[in-house]
């Protein structure tokens, strides 16, 4: 248990960094390289819904993207150009998904970013896409074909915080992250910025993040590293790869701070940076869940390996019994255990422990005697920890997810009203 | 489609019955040789708590329980004594689980039956019981063992309503159903009660449901009945037996008709009999989920085998996003697809095929044009139906579930207090 007094303190946990590796103010244009620029192209009403990243040269690239075997448009056409061409520009739109839209919903995307690649003088293969909203519906390619001369003349340094607001949809604030890392040739930047997830569950709601860097890094070198540092983090909440028709994850490296990696250990650094970013974008994602008081982390010790640990804790994280009492401040500890006893995982009832908050209140397969003052104390913490020991072996995980108010359902009743 | 006009229709199907079996007044009373009785041992509050049922004679019994590896004392015991014992009288209490209460909630399970059973002059392992409630608090044994001679003393034959009530926790209504089925040597009766489980999510929440005849069956071919019958009705639920720590379905079979089954034939109408109850119960379940304002159903066709199709109907009951948008009746349906891609069932999309209550929303991969006048039917019927046809092969499976609303979070955020 860490017992974080503020969200700010789990956003950005000083042991994600160290090591040559320092929290640092900003976003995605912390690196050097990059300009962005944001608009309204009218999509779903007034408000920013347009947003351009471009690379000053040809980068490198890297994409995680959707399990999900219904892949939007844009999923389609970044799976195809990323790694494969030098970066040179990224357009993301929100309000429609571009998702279930059979061909038409491709061409669409691929017009569009034809449109945008010759503006910028540059290959369509080089021109990466992402969409986020409803799904379902056609891609409005004429409005977005409209703002895309404003974008490119309005591309700049300042605009990541412009940028990280456009590409929201229900999300109730911006999310970025950024570090320093201090390499054997010289320093370089990490930013990143994303976009949260309807709910946190692994069925359905679309994960954006963007990540930018002005390291030097082969695109074959670059997916691998991606592919580490999203494993313990934004797979780790349960807003999942394998869900949304949309989830997209990426990374693009300018190369402009000409640092290149020398050795093991810049690797490791610059790994470690990139997980450090990605941690804290997917705990802003979790604790702006639709509806969310407070982010949620649950640990599970003692499961017959990590990959049971983790269906425990994610059965522990998707119940809505758990997340709804949560929300409500009930101690309702009994409904932890049954989410993990749902969970498809064999264990031994009788070797539990369970800690809520700090306050044990199962061991051994038996209810602990809750003073009215530790019952009390239970899911009020800005950040409610729940540690669950199985007692079968060495397998440990955490998982990140929210509570479930009222709101969260007022918000997806009624989320293209 | 079906287009139920009212739910009724959709709770009483008249493609259940027939050949012999049809729906009658009554539940679980309505074969002879049974008696129930219900009383208030204040578990908590002031409400019917503690239900009876008693089998005049020695009768036979068989049972399902839940998958949990976390199982309730009661679940414990029962599973000790099912169909190995004459069954003499079941005892449920509601308001506690007795669950994750260790060596002591077996204990107290062990005690109150025994209890019971002297009261009645049987034999402890002629009785069975079941509980549901919160978890991990210990059940009232005193408050219980002072109700029993009261119950006892009260046993009649028109209690079965009193019964109905006394085992619900957040159901709205009772919920009961009764068939006759005509057997080569006469008529027997099958009726059935069942508590609805909080809300209709594989994970966790009780379902209870309690199944007599007064046909004469033994044991071990009760068992196989019950199996069949309850595959593809309690288990088609969303809230299903592999999953809360207390979900039992019991059947009893008195033998007080002296009807015994002599040909093939008797036995296909019996089990069609205990089908059509279960499959009654079933859909009155997820039409009185908590908060719910209307049942679905999930029909997935045109799947690689049956378990895909389930497989793929199941993430698309479960999905938060599909149930909130018919809570709000948004005609939403890229939410439908969304949820079966992430099933984990691979499938083509330009092969899917999607209606909603009769309209065609999605065909051959590509959205239908809907008119305004269409979109504004979908989700609006009494009863919700989704056919969702995958176009890879044959299988196919009906899933049913309920809209989610916000009700359902206020129920759930304060379900102790």
């Amino acid at each position: 248990m860490q017992g974080f007094a503020t969200q700010e303190e789990f956003f950005f946990p000083q042991e994600a960094v160290g090591n040559g590796v320092s929290w640092a103010e900003g976003g995605l244009l912390l690196p050097s390289g990059f300009r962005a620029a944001a608009g309204e192209a009218g999509i779903r009403g007034s408000r920013l819904d347009c947003a351009l990243l471009v690379s000053d040269q040809a980068a490198s690239s890297a994409g995680v993207f959707t399990k999900n075997c219904v892949q939007a448009a844009p999923v389609l056409l970044c799976r195809k150009r990323v790694g494969k061409n030098p970066f040179r520009a990224l357009l993301v739109n929100s309000g429609v998904a571009n998702a279930c839209t059979g061909a038409e919903g491709l061409a669409a995307a691929e017009r569009v970013t034809a449109g945008l690649a010759s503006l910028l003088g540059c290959r369509p293969e080089q021109v990466l896409m992402a969409s986020t909203g409803v799904i379902g519906e056609p891609l409005p390619v004429e409005k977005i074909e409209a703002i895309l001369p404003k974008l490119c003349t309005g591309l700049s340094r300042l605009a990541g915080p412009a940028f990280s607001r456009a590409i929201l949809t229900t999300d109730t604030r911006p999310k970025e992250a950024a570090v320093r890392v201090a390499l054997a040739e010289g320093s370089v930047a990490i930013g990143g910025v994303a976009k949260g997830a309807g709910m946190i569950h692994p069925c359905l709601a679309t994960m954006l993040a963007f990540l930018t860097t002005d390291a030097v890094v082969p695109a074959e070198e670059l997916q691998g590293m991606l592919e580490e540092a999203v494993e313990p983090t934004f797979n780790a909440i349960t807003v999942d790869g394998d869900t949304s028709t949309n989830d997209t994850v990426l990374l693009v490296a300018s190369g402009a701070s000409r640092v290149k990696i020398r050795q093991d250990s810049d690797r490791e650094r610059l790994v470690r940076g990139l997980k450090a970013v990605c941690l804290s974008l997917a705990r802003q994602i979790v604790a702006d869940g639709e509806g969310a008081t407070k982010p949620v982390v649950v640990r599970v010790l003692g499961a017959r390996g990590e990959q049971q640990a983790r269906q425990v804790a994610k059965c522990i994280a998707n119940s809505l019994l758990v997340k709804t009492a949560i929300a409500g401040r009930d101690a309702n500890w009994g409904r932890i255990l049954a989410a993990a006893g749902a969970s498809g995982v064999s264990f031994d009832v009788d070797k539990v422990s369970l800690q809520i908050d700090g306050i044990p209140v199962f061991e051994d397969g038996r209810p602990t005697r809750l003073s009215t003052e530790d019952e009390g104390r239970i899911f009020r913490r800005p950040v409610v920890e729940i540690e669950l020991h199985l007692g079968q072996g060495d397998g440990q995980t955490i998982v990140y997810t929210c509570d479930l108010t009222e709101e969260y359902v007022r918000i997806n009743a009624h989320y293209r009203s």
